[in-house]
């Protein structure tokens, strides 16, 4: 109804939660189900005629989940944000949700505008396996350490080469990141170990997760850690943790628009 | 090895959790598959030659889940309880846990010595399905009235008949129960309704909880909601909810033998 705005295109950005036990991860591929395919092929009926491309803010694995997942897409659609926001949700899967939808600033890019991202690697602990909680957290029979967990977490914040922390980098990539922090938060039954950086290279908070959990079981020490992270060897690291504990949290960005509401409560 | 004990048979009483999600309720059925079932076929691989019944405190309807249901049943078998416990976790399909197990005394039975149980009814509030919360709750996009809720809790506490909060009840059938509480508990992203009594009618807990959600949609005044508890008249009082929003929460018994721990968070 504005008229023609042929230069800048209209920015909407998403606020996206996700169970991903039934996704081959984030991105598009040929003959498997993923939430970037599920979220497109949703807009497709929305949005006449377009077919837009939704960027995340980050490919996540198969089977990790998200509670605050950032995504965007350009159109021309003059469908206001809420609106757009509703009609995705009529139409997606019961295990995708758009949690919040908004115009963004031209410019803004859902991967390359994102300055922080937070992940949440999460154990149940208990005698059994809770059966709620299947497929949503690493069961542990006997509750880890977290004193020893906190110290070894320590050592690894700060500006470092993660390489000995991540699924096997090419041989020129960058693997350079800042950890800002990675904190333990006990509960009764769980135990939640919190991941912030810049960016996170493949599985990187999953081996980091994995490297606290030996530490709690009293088979990493602080010194030990230190020189695996110096090393930059992966096979001397821990394993990476499954999947399915690990949720993408949420994602900051520098300038803020009328941004949703980041993050959430599992 | 104590030699026998022809007289008094040994009793173990189990705590349990379940996601009711794919059962036809607790109590054995022909054709389709059920809590008691699969706990009494796991029971049965466990102790050579004999299959016990296992009796819980009260028969979950289709759907519901429960957090600390107890059921007991009577062996000759001279494993130790945290033994049975095990294996029965390691044969029991993955929505179905045993948290506790241990020795009763004579006579204890799960639904003749109970006193009092809990039952929680869980509702997610928000603008979006929450695909963590999917068939756990029952979704509201907007947060009802806290304190209407409340107002109407305190008008059904009591020693009542509560025959119009139930399902039919037959003509002779006893509907008159104590509700020692009904409370409403509000979480960030959802609300709880806990109901305390000496027993239950069917579909008494989703009754009530769908007159407490009505009353927090402004569509019953606490005199009316005593008119429908005193006139003992069905087709007059607020439909049961859901089954997927209702857990079993906690039973209580009088004399606590080596209990295990009941009740639990989601």
């Amino acid at each position: 109804m504005t008229g023609s705005d042929a230069g800048a295109p209209r920015i909407v950005r998403l606020l996206l939660r996700y169970d991903g036990t039934a996704y081959s991860g984030w991105q598009r591929q040929a003959d498997r189900p993923t939430v970037q395919a599920a979220i497109e092929d949703a807009l497709a009926t929305i949005l006449a005629g377009e077919t837009p491309v939704v960027h995340g803010s980050g490919r996540t694995d198969a089977g990790v989940h998200a509670l605050g997942q950032v995504a965007h897409f350009e159109t021309s659609s003059r469908l206001d944000a809420p609106t757009i926001r509703r009609a995705l949700n009529a139409r997606l899967p019961h295990d995708v949700a758009v949690a919040g939808a908004c115009d963004e600033r031209p410019g803004f890019h859902a991967r390359f505008s994102a300055v922080r991202k937070t992940y949440v690697y999460r154990f149940a602990v208990g005698d059994s396996v809770d059966p709620f909680l299947r497929g949503h957290a690493l069961h542990l029979f006997r509750r880890p350490d977290v004193a020893a967990m906190r110290a070894v977490a320590s050592a690894l914040v700060g500006r470092h080469d993660f390489r000995s922390f991540c699924a096997e980098a090419r041989d020129r990539e960058d693997t350079v990141r800042t950890l800002f922090a990675l904190r333990v938060r006990e509960g009764r039954h769980d135990l939640r170990v919190f991941a912030t950086a810049d960016g996170f290279l493949q599985h990187m908070v999953r081996a980091l997760a994995g490297a606290l959990l030996k530490a709690g079981r009293g088979d990493l020490s602080v010194d030990r850690a230190r020189e695996i992270l110096a090393a930059g060897d992966r096979p001397r690291a821990p394993a990476a943790l499954p999947a399915h504990g690990l949720y993408l949290w949420k994602v900051d960005y520098a300038t803020r628009g009328a941004s949703p509401r980041g993050g959430g409560a599992t």
